[in-house]
């Protein structure tokens, strides 16, 4: 039977991913707050995953497969160099380690499947046109480097026989329901998600900006992809980019349009942003993800089907005329 | 005044590079030994880099540069899993730590050079003929992913401010002074070293095997070259393939016949070992290291300066005909 662990399972994403099980199926997730309306049977430990203590009681039933989702945001580790590091690294050595003792102690018998969720922010500029499958890893950012530390701990740890796995890259997510956060890259999601609930958004960028996106839904079919994957296949490194889709915030907005209408695409004002127009500067804006794409990983391949993947999924208001 | 510290004093880099400090500049060494006839006038601080209370008295004086050479061997993390993670990069993590608390302490003030010896074992196959400056990193072995971790974590160090450096990875050093190791390429080393001393020599691989090599001194040339870069002129990542000398094992023969003659070239004896030939298909053959050579980086060009080095410097014996 599956049993399955969600670390970082009250987040956006953990939530989703925690409701494409079904109820037979067995889900644990492990987050430091859960929302109130949590649509999930999911068993939910409250704790951090600093907490040595609360790992081992979310791994005391022994998972097969354990989503490891849980991350300081890129803003706060940028911010918080010490949190950020401790976070995103040191507890997921501590976690690793936890793994190969249960592995150690059952000889070999418990071998869990680890899909970590690693990220672009391990890509620095300057970048080609288009990011292949063996671009270099040299991030511009503590996040970055903490996502690509942990990418080559998971991928020794694989190639120990402790666990099997895969780290996956994922695009920005887009469109994040719920309100605008602090991160740089939210007006991406805001100038669709904002319009379409009848609401202002700010565009801090020119319309020319070239970006690398996929939905939530996406996002939770990659997890869900990976989670089943033939390990024998995997002959590269254990990190690997994402499908998603390349467009601009004009591709964006035009999207938009012939979705929802001129009255929506009126909501978005732009107002230049000097501090994030440098920022989004220094973020990869293609890739090709060939061999995801042979493994049968898939994302969308129009920026409209992203907005009706929102209006369908997440949209709770009905302002579409 | 300069003051160094050098953390793996006591390895055979470790003393040559403390031997290159004239007697007026203050040089301390950090190791878990010291050899006996060890040639320095240097302040001996016997520890290991796991103890933070050693690593913090090693730093009491605040030394300008820090050569951080200290690490478990590749063979020797490969087979004990939990020490090369520990000591290969926890403990260069505590040690970072360790500077950024001592720079925020002093204001910034405090910001020491760090040179850390990283290494090729960061490349994994397959390769192209040459390796670039901007070539994956993708490590195939435990050794090579702590490495790889500890560039990171350095990188991002130098990034927020906490100190200068680089990381430089280094080429197998040949020719090795002392006596054969278990390392996986003491033959590099043991074909010019045994035959030079009259002494018997095992080949384990064929002669058409290609490496990539550097003598001590010219390690030692990195390190001391590398403490003195203008960081402004850092652009890239701070990790840098340093040079080297790209040569087959019949070239490496051929170099040792030209400078001793047949008789010692008669002294290697071919003894195919079928578990080393499968390790070195896995490594680096060849680089370019242009950013390397255009900061002014430099090493041998023809093994048989390799072979002059060691005679130069570290053979006892007086065994040429």
């Amino acid at each position: 039977m599956t049993s399955v662990l969600i670390i970082g399972g009250g987040g956006m994403i953990g939530q989703k991913l925690a409701s494409s099980y079904t109820e037979s199926e067995t889900v644990s997730l492990l987050d430091m707050a859960f929302p109130e309306n949590i649509n999930s049977n999911a068993k939910k430990i409250l704790g951090s995953v600093t907490d040595t203590s609360m790992v081992e009681t979310a791994l005391s039933d022994l998972p097969n497969t354990i989503f490891y989702l849980a991350s300081v945001v890129s803003g706060e580790a940028e911010a918080n160099f010490s949190k950020g590091w401790d976070v995103n690294i040191h507890a997921f050595w501590s976690f690793l380690s936890q793994i190969r003792d249960q592995n150690l102690k059952s000889e070999g018998q418990y071998k869990p499947i680890i899909i970590f969720t690693s990220s672009i922010a391990v890509f620095g500029s300057p970048f080609p046109n288009k990011i292949s499958d063996d671009f270099l890893t040299a991030p511009r950012t503590s996040y970055g480097a903490q996502k690509a530390c942990c990418e080559l701990m998971l991928n020794d740890f694989i190639r120990k026989g402790f666990c099997e796995g895969l780290a996956i890259r994922l695009p920005t997510i887009c469109v994040r329901p719920g309100k605008p956060n602090l991160a740089a890259s939210s007006f991406f999601s805001g100038i669709i998600r904002e319009p379409l609930n009848g609401l202002k958004a700010n565009l801090p960028v020119s319309t020319d900006v070239r970006h690398w996106h996929a939905s939530p839904r996406s996002a939770v079919g990659f997890l869900r992809h990976a989670e089943n994957l033939c390990w024998s296949d995997i002959t590269f490194n254990s990190a690997l980019n994402m499908p998603g889709l390349s467009c601009t915030v004009e591709e964006q907005i035009e999207a938009l349009r012939s979705i929802a209408g001129n009255q929506v695409v009126k909501l978005i004002e732009q107002n230049p942003d000097e501090k994030i127009i440098e920022i989004v500067k220094g973020w990869p804006r293609n890739f090709e993800t060939k061999i995801a794409l042979d493994l049968g990983f898939s994302a969308e391949s129009s920026f409209g089907d992203i907005i009706k993947i929102y209006i369908e999924d997440d949209l709770q208001s009905n302002v579409i005329n």
